[in-house]
This record gives structure tokens, C-alpha cells and sequence, in this order.
């Protein structure tokens, strides 16, 4: 059994929501994780969606705090986004509290890349803050890469998100895998050669993806390409292509050389791990749990738990 | 009435097939197009399907020829790929014969590019030859490029199609439209701006897809990009980016500032032509029927049809 929770954390994306039952000192007592993301839950559905999700919990009476697309115009209510560069205390003065329950929501973040296009996140914000803890590095330029369905880049320096750019790798992937001429001749397969020549062959032409694509298929077509390797193919192309475009927007950051924190799903994390030294540049692997960490810092600075508390 | 026709001439693709019966001297008497394409036709299926194609039309008894995906392994008989360069002899002197009909299929071509990838076309091999005059520019190097779900740039030199590249363009236009989350915002419309914007921010990026692609939601979720010019913007983004890659390309063939020579679907080729300008590319649309005619010009190599017609 464990004690009162000071405060119930919930991760609450697109596909599915995750709440953290945590203690006085920020740890995680009791998680939960369901298919109840935000595509699923109807229109005014989202009460019970919560209640749904907590059940069988602790079931204490603790102030709630979510990030992600919940926060979103398909979500529960918007929580507008808050202009780049941001820090804890900028989001954390920008919650949107949902009327009649104890929960409020972290708002989104939206910068401009240098040709003028807006670039967004939601919920990549809180688990960039879990994972760099407050005041360490606070003097030197830190990148965070979140791989998954849409990558995210980000700078942090003196513990503001200073910007960050997305890349569809991960959803590039899902539809040409399952729905383009790319994926007919492919089968199940783990392939880490395949991979490589993937990423080396986006770096070596700099990423012209829509040309360098057909080549996962005219290797097949050759016999050059076994049909379990086609997968990793092509997903080494996609990251490779990934790796070169946000090695340039390093650059034009000035934040090329800065080691490179990985944060989410562990698989998907060595994976990129292995593309990042590929490429050339060092990356480290984060601990999990970075969405927690990252709302119990944000409800710290919200005073939605005691800011004195360790 | 027509007369008895020298060729039955036939363009059979993935999705379709057309039949064009041609005259003594090549011009075309009478054509038909079928939802016959290769993908449709079930195995064994084949010699059914022509009868259907051919079904209502002059019906005698001329030679025949066929060029596309019917000659590729999910095809009616494998017409093995002929190395680049070649021109209308060596692919001419390599048709595959289907036993037991009056049918010949011409081969397929492939290169390398220069990392060492394959590349192959089927279909488009005839149609460069039937868009470009035997004898014309003989001393000039032509670029012809065929827009579509896999797009190609052809190098032809010295009557010989030297080098080719595939971009995915098309096919990740409809993959994209309707698998992704781009696809989601956008309703139909036809926005030449929106268009021409897309083109130019591929062209300014240098085609960092993967990123750019992303802001075809951005600019939407922010009201930049109304609902209906979304397609249209990814439709240019993509375009750019075949013609920020291809540029490079070209330039790599030695083949940057010929003239670039379309064929294949006039609305396609228009836009095509659009954004060939925007990339500061001289282009011009060629006139149809280039399969039927490339397929006259191969009989006539053959010796399928008397050679010494006009």
C-alpha cells in the first residue's frame, strides 16, 4: 500500500495515456498506462476517460497534471502554445486548469524555423524539463532528441527550450512501410547491416529522399536486398535522412559538437543511438520516466505541490 | 472504317492498358483504354485480358507490341532489363516474344547511380523514344522527364538513353495525403499560390523532407494555410523537392541547362512545367501518344514492321 500521492502525473498523448501516482519527494509510488488516447475518447468523453484511467489507483484526492495532446483542439480543452524560448517557470506560469476538476494542463510549444514555418510540440516540453535536471548545465547548450511517430530536436541552453524542429521520420516510415510500393516486397525481419547501409546511404547523398527511396525497392529487386532487410532499409534511410537534416540545423543553431541526451522508448532510443554514431556525433541514452519528472518540476514551480519539498 | 493495321501497339501499366492500332505509316486509326492493368489480371489471366483490351477494335490480324509492367516478374512473362545506355536497336534486339501469340514485350531498362544503386523503368524506355524523333538533336544531349507516381529523369545522348533517376514524388503525394496526420487538415481545392509556396520552400531548404513535410500541419494549425490549399502546398513541397534533387542531378549527368523536354498526363505536365520555371528550369511539354509512337519506332527496329515505311 502506499501512502497519500502529492500529485498524480498523466503523459496523455495521442494514442494513450499514462498517470504517475507520486510522493512528496517526486518519486513514482503506482503507474498506469491505457489505450485511452486522445483519438479514442469521444466528444465529452473525457471525464470518464480520466476516471477510467485512475481507477484502481491509490485513489487519493491529489492535484493532477497532464502534458501531451490533451492539451490539444482535438483534446479535453486547448491549452494555447507558449512562444519558444521558454523555461519551467515560463510554462509553468501558462497552465490551463480544466474547470471543475482538480487537473490543469501544460500548454504546448510553437517556435519559427529560419524560413518563417511554424514548428510545434506538445507534451516533448515537459519531458525535455524531466529530463535535465533543474540547474545542472545551466551554463552550456544542451540537445534533446525525442525519436518517435514525429522526432523532435531541441536546443536548451541556461534551461530555457530555446527552439527545437520536428521530423515525421517515424510516421514516413509507418506509411510507406504499409501502404506504398516500398513495403510490398518486405517482410518481418531485424537487420542492423541493412540499417547502416540505410543511414549511410542518406548521409552520403545528403538526403534526397524521394529519389534515394526507390532504391529500397530496386535492391530488392536485384536480389541486393533480402526481404527481411527491406524494413531496415528503409528505416535507415529515413533516419539517415533525419540525422543529416538535423545535423545542419545543429549547425545553423550552434549547437553542432553538444552531446546529444536521447530520450524516450528505450528501443527506439539505441536505435537512433547507433545512427547518431554513425553520423559521426555522440549520443547518450536518458533514464525513462521523463514525462513524470518533468510535471512533478512544472507543479513544483506552479505551487501545485510544496516548491519547498526536496 | 480503318484498314488492316500494320501494329497493334500497347501500353500496359500497373493499373491500366491501352491499345492503339496503327496505320502503314505509324499515325494511330483507332485506340482503347481498359482498367486492365497488370496489378488486376490474376495469374494466367493474361491472354483473357488482351482478348478483352482488343475486344471491339479493328480487329485483323496485325503484329503486336507491349511495353510497361507487363513485362516485369508480376507480369505475363519476364522481358529481362537491358543495361544503360542503349538506344532503339539494343532495346529493339532484346523484346521477348510470348509463345503461342503475336505479342513481343519490350524490356525494361536499369542503371546505377552513382552510389551504386539500381534504378529501373518499364514503359517510359518507349516513351522517351517515341517523344524524341530518330535523327532529331542527334548531337545534343535531351532531358526528358515523366511525371507520375514514380516520376523519371531521362539523359538521352547521342539517340541513346544514357542515365535515368525515379523520384517517389507521386506516390508519397498519395500516401501522405491519406495516411498521415498531414492529410488530416486538408480538404479539397486548387491553390496555385499555395502550390508555388510549397515549391519554394523545398527548393530554399534543400529538400529537408522529413522536417519540411511538417509544416504542411503547422501552417494549417496556425490558420496560415487554409484547409483547402494543404494538398496543394504538400503537392509542392514534394515537387520541390524532385526538383531540388534533380537539379543536382542534372548537374552531376553534365546535363544542367538543356532543355527539359515533358511528357506524359497535360494537367500533371503543366504543373510540372510550373514548377520547372519557379526552379528557373526551361521546360516544355511534348505531345501524346509517345508510347504508341516509341512502340512504332521498336517495331519498326524489329523488323516487326516493314522498316522502309515512312
Amino acid at each position: 500500500m502506499v501512502g497519500a500521492s502529492a500529485l498524480i502525473a498523466i503523459d496523455w498523448g495521442t494514442s494513450r495515456a499514462r498517470a504517475y501516482w507520486l510522493d512528496a519527494h517526486g518519486q513514482v509510488q503506482h503507474e498506469k498506462s491505457a489505450p485511452l488516447g486522445v483519438l479514442s475518447v469521444p466528444p465529452g468523453g473525457f471525464a470518464a476517460a480520466l476516471a477510467e484511467l485512475l481507477a484502481g489507483g491509490p485513489g487519493d484526492r491529489a492535484p493532477m497534471l497532464a502534458c501531451g495532446m490533451v492539451g490539444s483542439r482535438q483534446g479535453w480543452i486547448e491549452a494555447p502554445y507558449r512562444e519558444c524560448p521558454a523555461d519551467a517557470d515560463a510554462i509553468a506560469s501558462a497552465l490551463s486548469p480544466v474547470p471543475g476538476t482538480r487537473l490543469a494542463i501544460v500548454p504546448g510549444l510553437i517556435c519559427r524555423d529560419s524560413d518563417g514555418a511554424p514548428d510545434v510540440m506538445r507534451g516533448e516540453e515537459t519531458q525535455v524539463l524531466g529530463a535535465l535536471e533543474a540547474g545542472a548545465h545551466a551554463a552550456t547548450a544542451r540537445v534533446v532528441v525525442l525519436p518517435g511517430t514525429h522526432s523532435k530536436w531541441t536546443v536548451v541552453r541556461e534551461e530555457r527550450i530555446e527552439t527545437f524542429a520536428t521530423f515525421l521520420t517515424g510516421e514516413m516510415y509507418a506509411v510507406l512501410r504499409e501502404h506504398s510500393i516500398l513495403g510490398r516486397l518486405a517482410s518481418a525481419g531485424d537487420d542492423p547491416v541493412a540499417l547502416e547501409a540505410g543511414v549511410r546511404r542518406s548521409l552520403a547523398t545528403n538526403a534526397e529522399l524521394s529519389h534515394d527511396l526507390f532504391s529500397a525497392r530496386t535492391f530488392a529487386l536485384t536480389g541486393e536486398l533480402a526481404p527481411g532487410a527491406v524494413g531496415d532499409y528503409l528505416s535507415g534511410l529515413l533516419l539517415g535522412a533525419e540525422l543529416a537534416a538535423g545535423r545542419r540545423w545543429l549547425h545553423r543553431q550552434r549547437a553542432l559538437g553538444e552531446s546529444v541526451l536521447l530520450i524516450g522508448d528505450p528501443e527506439l532510443c539505441e536505435r537512433y543511438r547507433r545512427g547518431f554514431a554513425i553520423a559521426g556525433l555522440e549520443a547518450t541514452v536518458g533514464s525513462p520516466h521523463a514525462a513524470a519528472r518533468g510535471l512533478w518540476r512544472l507543479a513544483r514551480c506552479a505551487r501545485i505541490v510544496d516548491p519547498v519539498l526536496p
